[in-house]
């Protein structure tokens, strides 16, 4: 009789709960995981324990069938506890996790494009404000975005109501311990963002510390500890991406070769190998001093600078997709890095996306009802957003690998910038018929030229800034 | 009796017209100079054929007193004339040539400060149309600009109805000999700028000829030959600039030593060092690839660029004035270089001057009554210039170094470019008192923030790009 059996969508999440001891520090203590075997399939994530006694494996099938496990552990009451459940079809909007494909790109797992709009909360799940936490699912249901940024650790300038430590100050910080609650709220906005389409770009560590929490500066051991607890807690997410660090070089405390080891320790940890990279935060002028990309532990390019036409640049640097995570916000912020106009904003959405990279938004407006959105998430103020939906359309209209397309005169995407041609001459294949398209990228217009068109074509253009062409092969 | 002896202001021309032989190729033939002598100072100017068996010598005294002369010639006709003349003071207006002062800045020989503010018109003197020319120079008379760049040879495209060279078609060209028809409308347009109190930045090669008329691929005597006529007839207008070549590095005939042996030459027979550059023209890419400003010969950096934030960087390489002569023009132009706006241009100018440069203007709109003011002049169409108009008062204002000022705490022009804050912190001296004022740079005003402020000081914005900050101690 398997009418009982539990059955779970491929992708999905199977949890398996046990109860165990809570005395002493099972955190530390007790060892588990579990072998999950399809056929000749075999992936063994660790467990983790989830306070009061309970500990949870979780597992996410990425093959349909009859899957059978067994657990292990050193504590006899936890070991050898076996037993199977059914991976079915995935339901609609269930793509799996997000992959590179052909070297610049993403698809999801099923071969479904994704192309990120990424933002940035960083700590929107952090104030214990479910209103504001809502208010900011709201706002995301509603945009174009469908990656989001945001941090695991709290800033030395916070004073969250829970952390993914135990404890709730400096003081009284333990980091032999975790606190469940905390993730376990975490992971509910993780699955909340999953039901909306987006993609949780998680940032492991960052150098707003300062000594403060400490969390900078664990030693390797207490780094290790985190991770392999984040990931027995997370990986099992299918929209959940690993950013090692924000700002990784702004962080005094940790070497390149430290971060190495630490982003090496994920990928060996992780059993479903999301998506890795690492975030810089230098003050690059003109050059880029960028971590090296090429890597083999680093699967995408994730960059800050806020020169998007070196997109074209970091394409030849490393064969991988570029996602420039912060390229200034827009905004009124004193900051350096927080007060760009929208026409500003989307105007590098543009050069940065007709070059084949992926531009992400982020917003800090200092003295509207809710105040920045890279922090605490809320509403979005600014007037890019819009202009990103409308690229985002057509985006998704242009071929999977648009620059290799233009390269085989079959599309171009044509940008233009703060230029103000009066016309165009564009050049078509000979022996090809196009179609050609005026994008006005602030109005958001697209108006037909009206004919079809080859060789060398001269396209008349109003002589206003953000203008694009685009040109489409009959 | 000297009441009937000559008088000449100083820096105005002195010129001595002399009549000999007509026959054979006297500009070849003839050699011909004249010693001008006061007290121990001695300058020997090259005299030059005018047409018509008629030999001037020309020169600009740089000392009041009486100066005498004495021609030296191959000619016995010619040679060993003497004569005398009284260099009076100048009259108003005229303050010398310009030179460069205190590193980065310039200013004219009598110590008045010359803040350059040019403007490009390559070929308005061509075209032989009087009426377009009168025109050109309304234009700049009521304009901000006090700087043109201009050139002497011809592109390949025109038709024009007179050349430096003898002859008017690539077929009948002589480049044995020159046309002093030319050359005298030239001057007079020379003449005309220093009337406007604008610097004639002449251009004496470019590369849009490409073998059309051969002037860009004349051998080492020919280049020599136009170089030193060219000399003589012009070094004694105060208003001139010796631009070697614009884009040197697009014409395929000459090497950059070529370029150093030509430029040294004019420094060699150029009585007065007036100031002299190169202009480059390589496709930049974030990266500067320019000529060697700091080589000896070199009296600036004449730079084309289109990112004026790499002043900061030119400052450090070459310790001589920044001008920036080409930073993309304000216009509709469907080539690269020609078509952004001129809020763009506006943007561009304060960046550079706010870093302690000197940008230029261009303009190229190219469906208008007069087609291309960088090409030859007519109407100015743009956005931009009563916004440099606006800017160049500012600068005016400033102190002489306003970089070492604001390094010194007595003065600061700081410019937030696209950047809108809400607010910004601002750091006075702890024991020195400051005037604030907000300016907006494309709207033209200057708002004072009431009171005097010092240590560090919250000073609130209006939110929108393109604004700056004038801090100036009480």
């Amino acid at each position: 009789m398997n009418d009982q059996l539990q059955s779970v969508e491929r992708w999905g999440r199977f949890e398996l709960v046990l109860h165990g001891l809570s005395t002493g520090n099972p955190f530390q203590e007790v060892q588990l995981s579990a072998k999950f075997q399809y056929k000749n399939k075999v992936v063994e994530p660790d467990g983790f324990y989830d306070g009061e006694g309970r500990y949870r494996i979780r597992f996410m099938p990425g093959q349909i069938g009859r899957w059978r496990y067994e657990t292990r552990s050193n504590r006899p009451e936890l070991d050898g506890i076996t037993g199977e459940f059914d991976c079915v079809e995935p339901s609609s909007g269930n793509h799996g996790p997000v992959r590179v494909q052909n070297k610049y790109y993403f698809a999801y797992e099923d071969g479904t494009r994704y192309l990120p709009f990424g933002t940035t909360c960083y700590h929107w799940t952090h104030l214990g404000n479910e209103e504001l936490e809502e208010h900011t699912l709201q706002t995301l249901a509603n945009s174009p975005f469908n990656k989001v940024r945001m941090c695991l650790l709290p800033t030395r300038d916070m004073k969250p109501p829970a952390l993914a430590f135990a404890g709730t100050c400096p003081e009284d910080t333990d980091k032999t311990r975790f606190n469940p609650d905390f993730f376990a709220h975490l992971e509910r906005r993780i699955e909340d963002l999953q039901q909306l389409g987006i993609e949780a770009d998680l940032i492991l560590y960052h150098p707003y510390d300062k000594g403060h929490w400490g969390f900078d500066n664990m030693d390797e051991e207490t780094d290790r500890f985190y991770l392999r607890y984040v990931i027995a807690r997370l990986a099992a997410y299918r929209n959940v991406w690993w950013s090692l660090s924000n700002e990784y070089d702004f962080n005094k405390f940790k070497t390149v070769a430290e971060w190495d080891q630490l982003i090496q320790y994920v990928q060996r940890y992780d059993p479903y190998q999301h998506l890795r990279s690492i975030h810089n935060g230098t003050k690059m002028y003109k050059t880029s001093t960028l971590y090296d990309f090429t890597k083999p532990w680093i699967t995408h390019q994730s960059i800050q600078h806020w020169d998007a036409e070196l997109t074209s640049v970091w394409r030849e640097t490393a064969p991988k997709p570029i996602v420039i995570d912060e390229i200034s916000y827009e905004g009124n912020s004193s900051r350096r890095w927080g007060n760009i106009s929208g026409e500003e904003m989307t105007h590098r959405f543009w050069e940065g996306f007709s070059r084949g990279g992926f531009v992400a938004h982020g917003e800090s407006f200092i003295d509207r009802e809710t105040r920045a959105w890279i922090s605490f998430g809320g509403k979005i103020y600014g007037e890019c957003m819009e202009r990103i939906a409308f690229l985002r359309r057509i985006i998704e209209e242009a071929p999977e690998d648009w620059i290799a397309s233009a390269g085989e005169g079959q599309y171009k995407l044509m940008y233009f910038g703060r230029h103000q041609h009066a016309y165009k001459m564009v050049e078509l294949g000979k022996d090809t018929e196009f179609r050609i398209e005026i994008i006005d990228c602030w109005n958001m217009t697209i108006t037909p030229v009206e004919g079809i068109y080859r060789g060398i074509t001269k396209v008349k253009l109003p002589g206003r800034p953000y203008m694009a062409l685009r040109l489409t092969r009959v």
